[in-house]
């Protein structure tokens, strides 16, 4: 018999599982639509069955546990807390609920946290003891590795890299706060950026023409690369938001790398180049030099099924 | 017999050395003038004379190891690198030159690491995992605990909160980078506060007849006890920055309590309670009501001694 875990990734809109063994080989997917989900309870019951779906005739295999990425999880308590993209209000047991349903160990965290953790047994940390993963989407997510472990701190939330404060005063964020860093460094922080640009700047900009609403950062980076004056200057404004984050991080836990994920990250060069370059004049002398900025090792198509499975080995030390 | 430690305290100026049991009751003091030591080699010889002369006719005392705290003190190398308040130059490798000399295990970490692990052993955090020790003197120095292991990160220099930027473009600080949080949130970014409000603002203050170079944290804290209003004005300014640092730290760690420690921690309720405040306001929703700011547990008088102590204890796991 040989064991396999499955990694699960829930989304507001969507839910990815997949069957994985230890070498990070995906032998089966399956998908949910959240959504459709509006009690929990039904959720559990239709992700069960997938599982059972994905196992059914696989007689050499053995089913060793169930690793979930989720937003607002929180690994102490295996439990999804006051999610405002989830239709599940409240506190959430979702470990404990599915524990009951398929009698294996079930563990829970945000999904940048499972991204970190699939960077460190299957991406680019495999010999790493000590570093980040910044997950660059509609918000910032952080999955901090301090000594081979992931930093869950005393209320198992730690690692909300993308609510530190970087502009006083600055842009609103959805916690209610203003300045953090995610409302400029991740996709959607682009998007305004450019949307500011295009009003404070007289250059001509192919962006220009495009809604704000339907603007997006792969555009962005695309218009960077052919030097559209207005996308050139908000990736560098966005690579500076992003680095002055990244030195403020580097005090804390003076990682070996950063890794970047995700749809801002896939940008590329356009953004890397003027992270290092910022990093290369303003890190604290102690560090100078002792931190890589690196793309994910992971594939960003099934990253976030790898990074839950790799959570659960992890845990059971497969 | 009963096994001991010496806990060594080495500072620009001075260094002192106690041998501590494992309970953190000090047997015995000595100390040295570090500046009498321009050589390395002869303060070593001097330093293990004299622990040599504290357990002088203890014959029921055996030394099980020494802990040293020490400025720019790296704990994976076990050396002292390019501090720039000491004598010696470049990379010195004191922990082995102790050790060649005494035989039992030597370790090294810096000042306010020792403070982290003082706080843990014998003071505020003994039950605690997760927490952060700030030493408020003339800098700011950090301890970061996470899941009860002092966090050193990749190079062996992590946690150096002081070194946060918390004002792009802000004061000067010795670094050679600007707007530092040491350079506001410590006794001399109090005193140097002081100096730029009594010059700002048209208030009536007895801090108005102190020289700056004579105005101590200690005088405005008792100044603002008073409340004198440049005083009282400093207090808060220097309570929101640090505020400012504590909230981008807990989003890092998620501890359970910070500790401050050192001169401008005195001050009291007069820090204390608009820190507090700022948290109470600014600390990101996921983390409100789940950090307690408190004073060290460990006496201002010998807690270098107790904290340098507490790193081998643990280290050796006595």
């Amino acid at each position: 018999m040989k064991k396999v875990v499955v990694g699960v990734d829930i989304g507001g809109t969507n839910t990815v599982f997949g069957l994985v063994d230890n070498t990070g080989k995906e032998l089966a997917e399956g998908h949910l639509k959240t959504t459709d989900y509006p009690v929990v309870k039904d959720f559990v019951t239709a992700l069960v069955s997938g599982i059972g779906k994905l196992m059914a005739g696989k007689k050499d295999l053995e089913l060793a546990g169930v690793g979930i990425g989720a937003p607002d999880a929180n690994f102490h308590r295996g439990t999804i807390e006051h999610a405002p993209n989830l239709a599940w209000k409240g506190i959430v047991p979702l470990a404990d609920l599915i524990k009951k349903e398929i009698k294996v160990p079930v563990v829970l965290t945000n999904d940048a946290n499972a991204a970190a953790m699939g960077e460190m047994v299957f991406g680019g940390a495999k010999k790493m003891k000590d570093f980040i993963v910044l997950t660059l989407g509609t918000g910032l997510g952080s999955g901090i590795v301090v000594d081979g472990k992931l930093v869950y701190g005393h209320t198992g939330f730690a690692g909300e890299v993308g609510h530190m404060t970087v502009v006083p005063g600055g842009r609103e964020c959805g916690c209610g706060r203003k300045g953090c860093l995610e409302t400029y460094a991740s996709a959607s922080g682009l998007v305004k950026t450019v949307s500011l640009m295009i009003s404070e700047m007289r250059e001509d900009s192919i962006l220009r023409g495009v809604p704000p609403s339907k603007l997006s950062s792969k555009q962005i980076a695309e218009a960077a690369a052919k030097n559209d004056p207005v996308a050139v200057k908000a990736m560098e404004y966005t690579a500076e938001k992003l680095g002055f984050g990244i030195v403020n991080s580097i005090v804390f836990t003076s990682p070996e790398a950063i890794f970047l994920f995700g749809g801002l990250a896939q940008a590329g060069e356009m953004l890397f180049a003027p992270v290092r370059k910022y990093l290369a004049k303003n890190n604290y002398v102690l560090f100078k030099n002792t931190v890589k900025i690196l793309p994910s090792g992971i594939s960003e198509s099934n990253g976030a099924v790898l990074g839950s499975a790799a959570l659960i080995l992890n845990e059971l030390s497969m």
